[in-house]
Formats: C-alpha cells, sequence, structure tokens
C-alpha cells in the first residue's frame, strides 16, 4: 500500500464561493503514482465544504440562494457562536453540503459519472485556508 | 492489498424512489473476495444519493415530504438551473441526503449496526443511472 | 495492510447530546499501530451521527435550535414513522448531520485542521448505543 498527502491552499476573493477543484485532484493522483485505491478530500476548516456535483453556473446561483435560505448570514445576532466571531451561519451552510468527498480511483483516474466534478465550497472566506487530498493504494 | 470494482444500474419508474441495495453490496464484497477493507459505494448522477438509514415505509414517506419541503420540485422556474432542465430541486434533494457511502468491511461482511440498510435515492428518475461499489483491502 | 476495529459505547442522559470523541479517536489509531492510512468512524445507528465542527459551545445551541427548526420533534404525529416510536425527526437530524466521517492519517496522527474536532451526535438517547471505529493502512 502507498500513501500520499498534499495541502491545497485557497483565498477567495468573496465570503462565499464555489471553486472547481477536479483538475488538481487528477493531477495529485498522477503525482501520486497509485492506480487503483481511495481519494480522500476535505475541508481542514470547519466553515468550509468540500463536495462533488454540477460546474453550471445556474445551479451554483441556486445553491447560494437555497443556503441562504436554510441558514442565513444575517442578522448575525440570531447565533449564540457570534459573539467574537460572525461565520455561525458558515458551519450550519458547511453541515448540509459536507466536509468531505471519497472518490474511486481506477486505472490512474478518478472513477467518475458523466458530470461529477469537486468542488472546494467555502463560506466564510477572504482569508487562507486549505484542503487536505490524501490517497491511498497502489 | 486488493481493489475491486462493479457499476449497479438502476432505471425508476417514478422520478423520486428509494431502493434498498443492500444485498447487492453485500453480493459484490463476497465477489470481491475482500475480508478486511472498506467499500465505497456513490452514486455516479449528482441528481442521486447513496445513504444509510431505516427500511420501514413510514420512514420513506417522511423523507419525501420532508426534502420536498427543504427543496421543492415545483415551480420549476424558482431555480436559475431550470432553463433546459428541470431537475434543480434533485440536485438539492440529494445535497442533503449525500452522494456516497463508506462502511467498514469485517470478516467478509457489512460491519453494521442492528438497523443499517444502504438506499439507492433517485430524486430525478425514469431514465438508466448508476451507482458504483468499489472495495479495497485484503 | 493492517486493519483495525473497535466499538465504542455511549448512554447518554438527555434525547439530544454532542460528545467530543476526538481523544478516543486519536487513542484508537495509536492502539492500531497504524501510521499512514484512513480511519472510519460511523454511528452504528440511524438516529445519531458522526460529524466534524467546532468545539464551542454557543455553536452546539446553534445545531441544536437549527436542527430543531429543519426537523422539530413535536409534534410526534407529524411524521408517518411515529406510530410505536417518536424518534422519525432523529432520522432526519442525523441526515443532515452525516452518518460518518473519513479522516486521513498521517505520521500516527489525525491529519487535522486548527479546529477540527470529531463528535458524537445523539438524536434519540437516553439508551446504549455504538460508534465503529476502522482503521486501515500501514
Amino acid at each position: 500500500m502507498i500513501s500520499y498527502r498534499k495541502e491545497l491552499w485557497f483565498n477567495t476573493s468573496q465570503r462565499r464561493e464555489l471553486i472547481n477543484i477536479t483538475p488538481q485532484i487528477q493531477q495529485e493522483i498522477q503525482n501520486s503514482g497509485i492506480k487503483e485505491g481511495l481519494v480522500l478530500v476535505n475541508a481542514m476548516h470547519i466553515t468550509a465544504s468540500v463536495f462533488i456535483n454540477d460546474d453550471e453556473s445556474g445551479l451554483h446561483q441556486d445553491f447560494e440562494k437555497w443556503l441562504e435560505h436554510l441558514a442565513p448570514e444575517k442578522p448575525y445576532n440570531q447565533y449564540k457562536h457570534n459573539t467574537y466571531e460572525d461565520n455561525a451561519d458558515a458551519h450550519l451552510k458547511r453541515s448540509i453540503m459536507g466536509r468531505e468527498v471519497v472518490v474511486a480511483i481506477t486505472q490512474g483516474q478518478l472513477d467518475f459519472g458523466p458530470w461529477e466534478q469537486i468542488f472546494y465550497g467555502e463560506f466564510d472566506g477572504k482569508r487562507k485556508k486549505r484542503v487536505l487530498v490524501k490517497i491511498i493504494g497502489e
């Protein structure tokens, strides 16, 4: 069994942003030399997500509106977490979208259906944050 | 380390349906010959889920009502994604229910608690769609 | 490849409770002797969660209020599942918070960002329930 580890860094210009990281993950799989196994991709911060969905801008606007409806950013004082911080909503949004994905690696490639793409979901950005890529296999 | 891969195909008669796939996953574990490891089971489509919960019909009706409340199918024009398609709600419902499960394999069996069952959750059906089963271990 | 398995038992005094299990998971990684790999931590019951977020009491109160808003416990008769049971809301809450986490192990440690902590989320407690820890690696 081989294992491989890499951190990816992000610093978004907006509080909330969705970034397609599929090419970077595929590149790390090639760097690892692993042909058959699993790749874990997870946010290392608790106000961000890694998830798989469609790279379609209309859908991304729908996600923004929907997450704001389910866990609104404001008013900040509706959340007990918001004493020294203002990001309680980001913790909740990330709970819906998920912390991590585990993806199969087959013949050295992400083993994906036709429209699957991996996204970094930032819900409290404008600062440096990390994603962990851990690959195990052979 | 051994790895094993299998695709399962589904074509539901209704737009939304929950299908218990536990026996099929257990069969694939036997086919793989792997006794100790992990099995990843994921939807290969972004409007479907794989999740673990109870095989109880009342609960399944509760899921349907609850998901329709949190991410209603209609009116279609409430979603920007729905220009050529009408399935934005399915992308959102799948985000709540999750894309994948990772389950431990112990002594050649799904290592489950008393009521755990694996479901394929279809939210935009009436067409052929796939689930990926990837097993690694020894 | 080495594999390691352990069950952790919980019996909460309240219906809903969040318990930080990070030290116990780190201890099991040491017990396993595995230095590089993946650890799967999952609820073995379908009315409980394992998730990763912040160990901050204000946020935990926000989670309680938010989950009660999205999937209220009462009135019990709003759910078809609640015939012999009263825990349909717990099945829904666990669907939002997730069944499991998969965490990278690097140099014998949980490979975590600065604030990541693993929680057992109980949504139908006051009885003995289990979490499974399965570790694979080398």
